[in-house]
C-alpha cells in the first residue's frame, strides 16, 4: 500500500453506509492511534465511544446539526486529559500542580496526535473519518454528557464508518506557502495567497455548479473577523486547564 | 502493508544511519501531512526545515542536549499559525481579532493533526522519527532563531532519519483506561495505573540490565509535580495568542 498517496488523498466522509464495524477492528484502531508518540509518557488522552442513540443526538445537535454523528458506525469523543496523570501524581506521592499552560499544550497535542494515527489506520482499512470541532460549541455540554471530571477537556469527535460518498479533494494552500526554509520567510505568502484563492474558487463553483463564488481569504474573514467560541478560555479555565 | 500494525509497533528513534533523505521524497511527506483534516479549512499550521547546522546546533542545545537535532537526515518546526490566515483576512477586507483561546486550540490541533500525518507517511517508507517537544524549553529563542512573526508559536521540531538503533516498543496504558465507553467512568484507572506501573518498572529494568527502577506513576509524580515550562503563557500571549 502506498501509504503517501493514500494520505494525500485524505477527504472527510460526512455520508456512511449501514456497514457496521467490528468492534474489534475499532479497538485495533484506537490501540493503533493510542501508541503514537506521547510528550515525556504524559499519554494526556482519553477516548470515548459513544454508542447511545440519545447521547449521539445530543452530540450532532450542539455541533450544529451534524447528523453523521448520529448515522457513523462508530463515534468517538477525544478528550485533553490531565486528569489521570494528576490521580497518578498523588498515586506516586507527588502533589499535582494544575492549570499550567505548558500541560495542556501537552495533553492537547498528545491527543491530535493520537486521534491522526488512528485515523490514518481507519482510512487505511478503507474506513472514511470526518473530525467533530463543534463539539467545543458546548464544552459544558459535552462535559456533563460524558462525565468528565476536572483536568479533561473535550477537543474534538471523530465519525467513522465506511464512505457511502466520493467527495472531490480539497485542495491544500501552496508549500511555497505552508513549508519554509531557515526562517519564515513571507515574502511569498500574499502571492501564494491569491493563487490559492483563484484555485478555491474554481473549487466551489465546479462543486457547486457555479452557485458558491467563495475563496480562502474570503473564508478566513469570516472565520476570524468573530469572536469563535468565546466561551473557551473561561470553559478550559473551569476545568481546571491553561490558566497560568 | 499492514498500516495498523506498524503505527502499533511506533518507537521513536534517536540514532540515525548518515543516509540522506531525498528532498523529494521529504518534500512529499510533508505534503502528506499538510493533506489532513483541517478545521474549517483554516490550515494553521506551517512547517520551517532547518537545514544550517549552527541553527540545529542551537536548537539541539536549547532542547536540553538532543544531539539528534544536529545528526537526523532532516529536521522540521511545527508552528501553529494564525499570522498566514490574519494576512488572509485583511486582503479581504475583514478585521482579524487576536487572542481568542479557540482560534489557538484549532491552529494547534491543526499542527499537531498535520504532524502525525506526516509521521505516518515517513514511517511507512522505513524512516523512523522523534519528535522534539524540547525546542518549547525557550520558544522566544526559538522565534529568534526562526524570525517568527506576531500569531506563530514553535509547537515540536520533528527529527527524520532512516533509523541506526532497533528499540523496544514503550508498553502504553491499558485500553481499559485510556479507550471508555459512554462517560468517563474512571472505577477501574487506579488498578490499570497499578498494573501498568508494574508493566513499566519490568520494562526499565530489562532496559537497564535492573539499574533504573522506575514507574509511570513516579513519572508523572517528577513531570506534575513542577511548573513545567512556567513561561509558557506569557510567551504565547506576547506572541499575540491564547489570551481571551
Amino acid at each position: 500500500m502506498d501509504v503517501v498517496a493514500l494520505l494525500k488523498g485524505h477527504r472527510s466522509i460526512r455520508k456512511f453506509t449501514d456497514q457496521p464495524i467490528d468492534d474489534e477492528l475499532a479497538e485495533s484502531i484506537i490501540r493503533a492511534g493510542l501508541s503514537a508518540a506521547t510528550s515525556s509518557n504524559l499519554q494526556g488522552t482519553t477516548v470515548i465511544r459513544v454508542r447511545n442513540p440519545e447521547t449521539r443526538a445530543a452530540i450532532a445537535e450542539l455541533a450544529g446539526g451534524q447528523t453523521y454523528v448520529e448515522t457513523a458506525a462508530a463515534f468517538f469523543v477525544w478528550c485533553a486529559d490531565l486528569h489521570r496523570s494528576a490521580v497518578a501524581c498523588e498515586m506516586a506521592g507527588g502533589e499535582f500542580r494544575p492549570g499550567m499552560t505548558e500541560h495542556f499544550v501537552i495533553a492537547a497535542t498528545d491527543c491530535a496526535i493520537a486521534a491522526q494515527s488512528a485515523v490514518c489506520a481507519a482510512e487505511s482499512v478503507g474506513l472514511g473519518i470526518c473530525y467533530i470541532g463543534g463539539i467545543r460549541n458546548d464544552p459544558a455540554k459535552m462535559t456533563e454528557l460524558l462525565g468528565l471530571p476536572d483536568q479533561v477537556a473535550p477537543l474534538f469527535g471523530l465519525c467513522l464508518g465506511y464512505p457511502d460518498q466520493d467527495p472531490a479533494i480539497k485542495p491544500r494552500l501552496p508549500l511555497s506557502v505552508t513549508l519554509k526554509e531557515e526562517t519564515y520567510d513571507e515574502s511569498g505568502d500574499v502571492a501564494g495567497i491569491e493563487a490559492y484563492d483563484e484555485q478555491m474558487r474554481a473549487y466551489y463553483h465546479e462543486r457547486t455548479n457555479g452557485k458558491i463564488d467563495r475563496t480562502w481569504s474570503a473564508d478566513m474573514s469570516a472565520l476570524l473577523g468573530k469572536e469563535s467560541r468565546p466561551h473557551m478560555r473561561d470553559y478550559l479555565q473551569g476545568q481546571g486547564l491553561n490558566k497560568k
